[in-house]
């Protein structure tokens, strides 16, 4: 609790940066949860967890969600947690199963609010090839929610020569992404109408199994991957940076964002690098095996977009933006976030 | 969603009634989620899945809490949640192996309680020699939650002889229950000093993995298993009556009830039958091993005052009270709930 303590001397009390993904959330999730649950599973960290407790290709996640607004373009809620979920699960190597939907809803919800969220789901499962398999409603009073709540859980079965980990980064191995990032984020932000831009850009939000099942011919190539999602590609980039203890840099020139995007971005302040995606992958592999992940990547039509973007190493440590002219600025891990959560 | 229209005709919106667990929210949940999520597994709605898209072994449940207050004697919201989940899966006849937990947190709640409640879910994770494996954290802004939600999902294995559903109950088998009923809601009620009364009744909350394993060397002979939580004990024999198509009659003489709930009860003017329980289980079983199944759940601390209440019947339908003067009173599932929701 010392350093939570620090940031927030006064009160000891949860602020809203502590939900962001940021350092403040790590250090949360740190020194509170991971305190009292410590295991060997649970100290990986990773978006999913592997259950070598009993058999070692089952694969466990959850993902609690709380967008507002509810609907945004390019996706609402129920899109947004199957393809979290979906996601979790398919950058540890697994192949999604089943998954529960746990929703709290504020009395006084719309039956065609639910109906269409509903509805999101089942279209977004069928189209991830995933069962939902069970549930659970409870209804909170007008006031004690905001709306709806869902919490998605995610069953898979690990493909035996996928051995991915946040850990397992090494000096010399590339980075791959697979397309645009910011759309999510600046889609949601749009949607809620209070910076008074209007913006045709869409959430990115998209079920990546299948994308992902193109690189596991590659797997024993393939040392991390990661779904980049709140606090954005630098925050996930430290967390990996961090876990492996290695350096990572990547190219300004590299890292492919929409050019409304861009605008919003430089409008409102906002560095693309923190902002949060739903349907982007980093991959980290080996260097002899990029051109093949990357044309396999390219092939699907989540990762048409995809870019060689960066490369580990040994130092500096920590993760480094090489900018436009040629300089090199760190990309440290934000406190809190940029904006109001979104995600 | 005609039903629920015509229960609620003029709003067409969610409302308290629709969380507690008895009428209006199993329609919510076959007209609107079952309507469209539909599948062979989730179309059992039984507590947990097996997952027969994989492995017939694997089994997974999910459960959001939301309990206010969060502390109350006998438990709290952490207690609560691990239960929940270890019982989801204990009652499928599965030895639960891992957890995760999703929580969701109102701005400005104390570390101090969420340190609690962290505290407490490892503590009866380890009782129930369960890992948290995972989980997720989000914060919402103050007064868009309610200070802690906590949704916790669990994975199991099946064990190989145990076939439990509630849709298999067939007549003739007995009813056995393992306790005293009411004890949990009543705890929480008093906890919340709405109704000016003092008791010492502490929450029933408990793993009930240990106590289920004593069953499974007569698996063979064991039909249903189900824990009663929220809507009680008459609201969980009526969903079994009504998968298994047959009728229920329990016995008023053989419900074992505290004496301090029987009285708060009385004064509240509420029924036991209908209040939640968090560490009861129904089991349904063949006549000829009702001795030896009794005595195996009387050996385990959470099955001391295990009890036959019951037998099931073809005719009537649905589920009966024999009440002390020999009377038969029907027990229907209630539309909404008695009190406010607690579980």
């Amino acid at each position: 609790m010392a350093k939570i303590s620090n940031a927030n001397k006064q009160a000891n009390k949860i602020t809203l940066a502590h939900g962001s993904g940021g350092r403040l959330t790590h250090e949360l999730v740190k020194n509170v949860f991971a305190k009292h649950f410590k295991n060997k599973v649970l100290s990986r960290l990773d978006d999913a967890a592997i259950l070598d407790t009993y058999n070692k290709n089952i694969v466990f996640t959850t993902d609690a969600f709380v967008v507002n607004p509810l609907f945004f373009p390019g996706g609402d809620i129920g899109r947004l947690c199957v393809c979290g979920t979906v996601n979790d699960l398919s950058v540890m190597g697994a192949t999604p199963i089943a998954i529960t939907v746990a929703a709290i809803i504020e009395e006084g919800l719309g039956f065609d609010v639910l109906e269409r969220v509903t509805k999101s789901i089942a279209l977004t499962a069928k189209e991830a090839n995933v069962l939902i398999v069970g549930g659970d409603t409870k209804v909170v009073e007008r006031g004690k929610g905001d709306k709806l709540f869902i919490t998605t859980s995610g069953v898979g079965v690990l493909n035996i020569n996928a051995k991915f980990s946040g850990s397992n980064a090494k000096p010399g191995e590339c980075v791959l992404l697979n397309g645009n990032i910011g759309d999510h984020e600046v889609a949601v932000i749009g949607a809620r109408n209070e910076y008074g831009f209007i913006t045709n850009i869409k959430s990115d939000a998209a079920p990546l199994n299948g994308l992902i099942a193109k690189t596991l011919p590659f797997a024993s190539k393939i040392s991390v991957m990661r779904d980049p999602t709140r606090g954005g590609l630098a925050t996930t980039l430290n967390e990996i940076a961090s876990a492996s203890n290695v350096g990572i840099i990547i190219e300004e020139k590299q890292i492919p964002v929409s050019k409304q995007t861009k605008n919003v971005c430089e409008i409102l302040g906002l560095d693309p690098l923190y902002l949060a995606n739903e349907g982007k992958v980093i991959v980290i592999a080996q260097e002899n095996a990029k051109s093949k992940i990357e044309k396999a990547m390219t092939s699907h039509k989540y990762g048409r977009n995809t870019r060689t973007i960066g490369t580990v190493v040994n130092s500096p440590k920590g993760v480094w933006l090489k900018t436009l002219n040629g300089g090199l600025r760190p990309l440290v891990m934000l406190e809190g976030e940029q904006l109001p959560r979104i995600c």
